[in-house]
């Protein structure tokens, strides 16, 4: 096999690169500057061997701790829950939130044998009863809006309640931008149900 | 900035990866196990280091000559005329192509300064001439169906015509599959002149 089958067979196995994509990505990269390339290959190499994750909350960091727990400017007592690295950027993207988070590294899947203890839940709750040295007055559960995020998101309700914590979840309603002919009808029946006064 | 931004700014340089995208492949690259993503990085790097051009034809390759010059089953008396390499694995691998390649390295592009000294013309004029120890007989000119892939086939036949070689073009017409529906107007005007009797 050939360097170039070679690479084109690793961009394949990327997700949502096919074959044909993976095979014009192989092409460009004996096109392009050498050093250019050689960099792309340095920066997947140290992403894959230095990025681990926070001993605290589960997201993505060269150190101990990821920067979001250690940025004194964070308030402590609001805790977002998200399923995985990708949510906290997103959420952290946005500018909106000041609080920390906390990755469960998944969600709840029965069928996959996905329970409870495959999650990141047992240091969830410890951060809650206060085990860390945080005073958590707010969880925010952010699971993503499917089945299987909802699930994980009532079975932490349940969890989380009697321990005295403030538990809200993400407002559900109308994309920002999208038109209203093009949303679903349970989006337009949770924007209903959960209207505001303006 | 953080490993995970450089890889995702990196990314996001090849060619149909937008941020977003590459930010979802940056993540995947830290979720996967760490052996596949050194496995990509290094595959990467081996291309851009080994991969250079045939000394023949201007294919890819890892040696001198490529694989299809030093094969001796092939056709030496016909030589298919591409844009690049990728056109090169594009026809072989069809199975149906068993004489040899020229890579011109682009196209007749005046406007961004690409003339026949920008193109490795002087090459394929000096093989058809018999300068490289072949002997071309056919010379099929496979540009691309554009408006300077065309001009660039134009160009190349007024210079080959008169060293006697026979030139071919590809044959224009109804891709295998389609719809007659969707096939725009020139194609069809070009499949109604070429038509055949079967």
């Amino acid at each position: 096999m050939s360097v170039i089958d070679e690479v084109t067979r690793e961009l394949a196995r990327l997700p949502g690169i096919g074959p044909r994509t993976a095979t014009r990505l192989a092409f460009h990269l004996v096109r392009i500057p050498r050093e250019e390339a050689v960099r792309l290959a340095g920066a997947i190499r140290t992403v894959a061997e230095r990025v681990r994750r926070c001993v605290r909350c589960g997201n993505l960091t060269e150190l101990e701790a990821c920067e979001i727990c250690v940025d004194p400017g964070r308030d402590r007592s609001t805790v977002c829950v998200v399923e995985t690295p990708f949510e906290v950027h997103s959420i952290d993207r946005t500018g909106e939130y000041r609080g920390i988070f906390h990755v469960l590294g998944g969600r709840l899947s029965p069928l996959d044998g996905v329970g409870p203890d495959e999650l990141n839940v047992a240091s969830l709750l410890e951060r809650v009863q206060g085990m860390g040295g945080e005073e958590v007055r707010e969880v925010i559960l952010a699971t993503n809006p499917s089945v299987e995020g909802e699930a994980t998101a009532v079975y932490l309700e349940t969890e989380l309640r009697p321990l005295g914590v403030r538990v809200t979840r993400l407002a559900r309603g109308i994309p920002v931008g999208s038109d209203l002919e093009y949303v679903d009808g349970s989006t337009l029946a949770e924007a209903l149900a959960g209207r505001r006064e303006r």
